[in-house]
């Protein structure tokens, strides 16, 4: 239990990070939420405070936007369980700051596999499926995407696709 | 059987309307087509008689593009069948008017639990599993049918995922 | 075997076509690469070397942007599999040189159900599970691309839908 990694992909608004929420809360561990997100606008501001509110304060709140693989590392301690929401945005935001994505995904990998010594549940949105976007920056990001969801996929001992709030298992 | 609410959702041309149609037809009631689009456009105009001369005679037609709730009460009678399709042309059509969606979808979703004289099968697209959209309506958009289809997932007895017209059973 | 026809489906980088290609690897006959896409840049260009590449020298490569029908008619041959990489190219191919679509997908789904002398693995793009595209020429296409993939599903023997590299199998 202490290395499970669970991956959660889903839509946007699909109901993916309350379904991973309720995988952590029912754990019995102390919960950690790992935010890769950052507040650029006040849209994004309020989203954040929102999500943050219906937590609750049992749940501890760290923010990740670019070394995702080091906060995993000093985090992941026995008796907690670890949250990752999401990883989109942390591809996000090694875009912005040119970093090699690939690179990062191996790296995120690698930890994943290394026997963490918490469980760790991430999420992430699904971008592929609808119709090709016309600029190339939107397609680089969802080329970057997909890559790093099919690695993350083929660590994780249990994958969920989420829809309308309900999962699929797709593997475990 | 009276109170059955089944959700089928899918992308666009996934074969989720022919679906759902498949399964008021296969019930033997009397089918009731509760359509919630409104033709805005040449496009959208023949796309509409397209699908009236598919469905044939046996079928009743009823237009609800807003008040959803009050056909569905007013016409879900013993030994009828409804199609509602689709859930995202309505709160398209609710945006427009201005409406609070969250409150529409609170009584969409009271409405459905509350024990219909007639099965209803609900149809609707998921369009959250793309690129986030560049501008703020379409986010808005799919941030609402998002939440929509999470509510009504979740009083659904039955749930479909239909891509390249095959159903995936994620409930019931 | 010989007249199998399988279908995989998925988005964007979602691991498709590796899985397809695994498909016809572990078959133990001789692989044939059926690409429907043409370069017209270097983005293009580059990705179709990579995947050749990827591939190996075990594979044969045929280009078939228009004439998929006759393609699969000339060259499944008994101890052959052949991949069709991938039909939402071909749609695209076949909409920028004016042919009727509808009519182009009759002739293929008719082709696949003809008991063709060597198993046929097609993979697609779905691409309707985003927002509705702001302009007519990808609404088209979502169109067209959809209903092919439905005939599609309809004559294979095996459908899959892949995220994150990961098969659920929706038929067979």
């Amino acid at each position: 239990m202490a290395d499970t990694i669970t991956f959660v992909i889903g839509g946007a608004r699909s109901g993916k990070t309350a379904f991973a929420e309720a995988l952590v809360s029912r754990s019995g561990l102390s919960p950690v939420y790992v935010a890769t997100g950052r507040a650029f606008d006040a849209e994004m501001d309020a989203r954040i405070a929102r999500h943050r509110a219906d937590r609750g304060p049992t749940w501890q709140t760290l923010e990740a936007p670019l070394d995702l693989v080091g906060t995993l590392e000093r985090e992941a301690k026995p008796g907690r369980m670890l949250l990752v929401d999401c990883l989109t945005l942390w591809v996000t935001n090694l875009m912005m700051d040119g970093r090699e994505i690939d690179a990062e995904a191996d790296a995120l990998a690698a930890c994943l596999g290394s026997g963490l010594a918490a469980p760790v549940v991430l999420v992430s949105n699904e971008v592929g499926l609808g119709i090709v976007p016309d600029n190339a920056m939107a397609r680089a990001f969802r080329d970057h995407a997909g890559r790093l969801h099919q690695r993350i996929a083929a660590v994780a001992s249990t994958v969920y696709f989420v829809v309308a709030g309900l999962p699929m298992k797709l593997k475990g």
